[in-house]
């Protein structure tokens, strides 16, 4: 099956090859050779899939669509303040190709060629003699590979563009090119005549729409800001006089080219290019309109069109009375646990976290906090934060430290993409707390609670026998009778007991210390104090199946099947009752497991 | 604790109620009145959460911002095309005042007085008498309360607003402005005067962004379409010649009025309400714009700017391998689908869902997908879906039933939201089934892979007590002892056998029939096929915790837990035999209930 994306690109594809409307730009010899019927187009998602149809391979030279992302390279190079200074922002009501300036001396906007010299003028009094290289490269990394220059596109722009001359002059005379008018000049020409496919400005475009990042190589090409304001110029400028109805009408920022090409870029979803020279009154790729005409009107999509419902990016919330952490506990804990359970919360979040979401999370766990909660926040189906989310949340985890309660994140590793955002927000915040596993974020919360609340069982006295959970209502003769076939076995901390895959001889009866039963990932599945058991699984024939370790020095009981097999038969009454007491056991890890299956499945 | 915005608004107030740059407008007396001291702010959340700070109760005149709400009003009274053809979308590069048209003698866009005044006259022709109510009621409707009108200040725009008179006849004179042109004056000068307040404006604002539905009262104000076009003029025409400048730094789609108000819309995340006298020298309130100013910047917040992951959409992605419906099967039942598992698919969605998350749902369900596979898309955590994303998700359906998959909604009832959205997209396609539970969705695809592969074992034979799941490995004497003190009983399709509460004085063994477990709620915990028990914890004293009703036709041996009791006494080996039974059930389910939390946790 063809996804319907790809569907709906060919058929538009066959459906505008039809019209032949429109006139390829001869105003230069070279780029009037171009076949009037080529037709392209590529789109990028940001997760960086590309779809293409027709000739989305073919080259084509990039002319005013270089201004968007060179534009975006003197903000990243210059910074926002120098490149401010000397390019206006707003739509000048004139051609792309006037010589006016604003009152002020500026031109316009960088989307016509006057703001566009600029630009180059500021990357050359960076970059000097590399700046070329360095546009080269740059517009390289928005596609994702190495592109080339038209040298005859080139010369022949450079033997022809003495209008380009004259706005570059007045410029300099102006003070905003500052030097090198010629160099200047030279190294707008050649951007002109870089060369793309429809393939090449999609992914560019979608780099623009994924803030800066190119979403099929992953790498960083300019920051969320600079591709921020690129897309705000495109919006307000990159159609000339056409940019009110365009952002009305079809809704997605877009700069098109001389040559044919149109990008556009709808944020967070999508990045478009078509290529098709015939070019309309205004200059724009006539094919190129319709097929971002088609894709916004036949999907309604448009940049002021959002529907997010803020609410979706809580999964769950709960405290530990509905869900504990897979360390066992003994009853006195437990009852000190179900006591004050209301002292713990945890936030499950899902999904990209804005400012939107983060302010409705702000709200929410502001309601029912109390002096002293744990605030559990799980990051675990978070895969991204807006730089506006995060600076939100850095100042809501503040206020949670101010208001007495201790936040806590879960979810989050040093080398997390959210925690990498969110570390710059977390400086001034001592006493916060960071898990890569929620059930370890949960344990250490369980653990506070228990300390307030009377502290903990004394785990170093072995626990006798008739203290253990699988032996509850076997007679003293019984509990005689197993410890005579059972062996104690002493381990020290960090020693393996079990061995996940090896065949099940034996059931162990924790006496002292505290072990863990974890899968061979390392992920942990259980913990135990005395008075409990593991390898119980034996008594039904299992085989392991995860490892046991000792996580301090452990002393155990362990009973040997062929014993314990002698025993019942003997005694069946007791194995009945043992066996009773493995089932009621299991009965109740499954209401737990059921509860948070529930607890995950419908919130 | 204070969520952390309403601190941020509070300081923005307290900071900039020290600026008394600005003055306030004194083209009428009325206006000229106000008191600069006056600073109120307005802040309401998508899911309805308004904040505030300062004077936000305090009454104001609407004035300019009245335009774009009767902008949005035209739309919806007199359909896109009418408005469209009278109105331009452009930004004019002129003043607001200016009488000049376009070149086709419309007006430049609806935030001038001369687009405004078009509004109030299309609404003129429609509604007649009683367009001034109309209008009222509706910025009411925004608003989420009744609206009066400032009667001094009508009076007093109205006797000094000759220019707009000149205006309103040269829009006649070029056959825009029907007729009764002082009525349409009379409407457009009431409409500036109508009051609101700072907490008003920020609903107004928030109703926009939130797709045209008020989120504090739930109302549909206007639709999707009116709302995404009414903020796009105000993004191009909204602050005049300030537009580009506002786009770029602030890039929140904004209105403001002489009466010292400016409404902010940020789509899906929030609307602002600002209301301070002072004005600039474009005739915006100082303190407002500073208020728009300091939340963009310091939240990075632009309309530009998102940075959501399409990926995170899809919470889970499985087969009937790793998860099954609650409805237990017979062996070979089960062994059919361990076999033919990967004929079925299931895609648990969460969060809103934009065409961007469908078309990557379209790529995920593509990949692996094998002709006759029944693909379930789940939906019980989408709290809705845009009208891009429907018609996507109309195209991906009709799309698998053509590539031979069986695709099939969960999650999804007639009344919810989603589906309401969805619906006109599937009338097309037929063989499309819908579920409101996932459960019984998985359950139904299971019984189409055991139809395919053999079909279903014959419930109506009375199965033999041997082949009960808890009485394996036990002889046939204990077998015909348990047979001479059980029951036979017989039951109804829809009655029911336990109630939940009561009780546990016994064991049910399923003979023939169907039965289910149930909460109370009417949520099926899980249904038993001949050959399994039911009610089998009360061999651990458990008391009933849920209903079972017959499903059919039912014969099931009633075991009272009496009976039982002397039989395990008289042969211990046997009672052990049956709770080790139970004990290996429970580990089963156990097993199955973990592999799902594992699911919905990690992926």
């Amino acid at each position: 099956m063809q996804p319907p994306l790809q569907r709906f690109l060919t058929e538009c594809h066959s459906r505008f090859a039809d019209d032949h409307s429109g006139a390829v730009a001869d105003y230069i010899p070279e780029l009037s050779k171009a076949d009037p019927a080529l037709f392209g187009i590529g789109l990028c998602t940001t997760d960086g899939y590309v779809y293409e149809a027709g000739d989305s391979a073919v080259p084509f030279t990039i002319q005013s669509i270089s201004k968007a992302f060179v534009f975006a390279l003197a903000l990243e190079t210059r910074g926002a303040e120098a490149v401010e200074s000397k390019i206006g922002v707003e739509p000048s009501g004139e051609a792309f190709n006037s010589i006016r300036l604003t009152a002020d001396n500026k031109p316009f906007n960088p989307m016509v060629n006057a703001g566009a010299i600029a630009c180059s003028g500021l990357i050359r009094e960076a970059a000097g003699a590399d700046s070329f290289d360095l546009i080269q490269s740059t517009l390289g990394r928005f596609a994702g590979r190495t592109l080339d220059v038209d040298e005859a596109v080139y010369y022949s722009e450079s033997a022809t563009g003495h209008r380009n001359r004259a706005i570059a002059w007045m410029l300099h005379n102006h003070g905003v090119v500052k030097a090198d008018v010629d160099g200047v000049l030279d190294i707008y020409f050649r951007q002109c005549a870089v060369l793309v496919t429809a393939r090449d400005i999609a992914v560019m475009a979608a780099t623009l729409a994924n803030s800066g990042i190119n979403p099929v190589t992953g790498e960083a090409v300019v920051s969320p800001y600079a591709a921020a304001r690129t897309l705000s110029v495109m919006t307000s400028s990159g159609m000339y006089d056409y940019a009110g109805e365009w952002i009305y009408r079809v809704g997605i920022p877009a700069k098109s080219g001389v040559g044919g090409g149109i990008a556009a870029a709808l944020p967070a979803q999508l990045g478009l290019g078509v290529f098709s020279p015939p070019l309309d009154d205004h200059g724009n790729t006539v094919r190129g309109l319709k097929v971002c005409e088609a894709l916004s009107s036949h999907f309604n999509l448009h940049v002021l069109s959002r529907t997010d419902d803020v609410r979706s990016c809580v999964i769950a919330d709960y405290d530990i009375a509905s869900v504990t952490s897979r360390r066992s506990r003994q009853p006195q804990e437990r009852q000190i646990i179900l006591e004050n359970h209301s002292e713990t919360r945890v936030v499950e979040l899902v999904g990209a976290l804005t400012f939107a979401t983060i302010e409705y999370v702000s709200r929410r766990v502001t309601t029912g906090l109390t002096p002293d909660q744990l605030v559990i926040l799980d990051f675990r189906r978070v895969p991204m934060i807006t730089a506006a989310g995060a600076r939100l949340l850095g100042e809501v985890l503040g206020d949670l430290i101010a208001a007495g309660a201790t936040p806590i994140l879960a979810g989050l590793s040093d080398t997390s993409p959210v925690y990498q955002t969110l570390a710059p927000r977390l400086a001034d915040i001592s006493r916060l707390r960071k898990f890569p596993a929620l059930d370890d974020a949960v344990e250490w919360a369980e653990d506070q609670v228990i300390y307030r609340y009377g502290g903990f069982v004394r785990v170093n006295d072995p626990t006798p026998l008739d203290a253990q959970a699988l032996l509850t209502g076997m007679s003293p003769e019984e509990i005689a009778e197993l410890s005579s076939i059972a062996f104690v076995r002493q381990y020290a901390a960090g020693e393996r007991i079990i061995r996940a895959g090896d065949p099940s001889e034996s059931v162990f009866f924790l006496q002292s210390g505290m072990v863990s039963v974890k899968l061979p990932s390392g992920v942990r599945l259980a913990s135990m104090v005395p008075g409990m058991e593991f390898g119980e699984m034996a008594l039904l024939g299992s085989p392991r199946s995860a490892d046991v370790w000792a996580d301090t020095a452990v002393q155990c009981l362990e009973l040997p099947l062929s014993g314990y097999d002698l025993l019942r038969q003997q005694r069946p009454q007791a194995g009945e009752q043992i066996m009773r007491n493995l089932a009621a056991l299991l009965a109740r890890r499954l209401l737990q497991t059921n509860a948070k299956v529930d607890l995950l499945r419908n919130s």
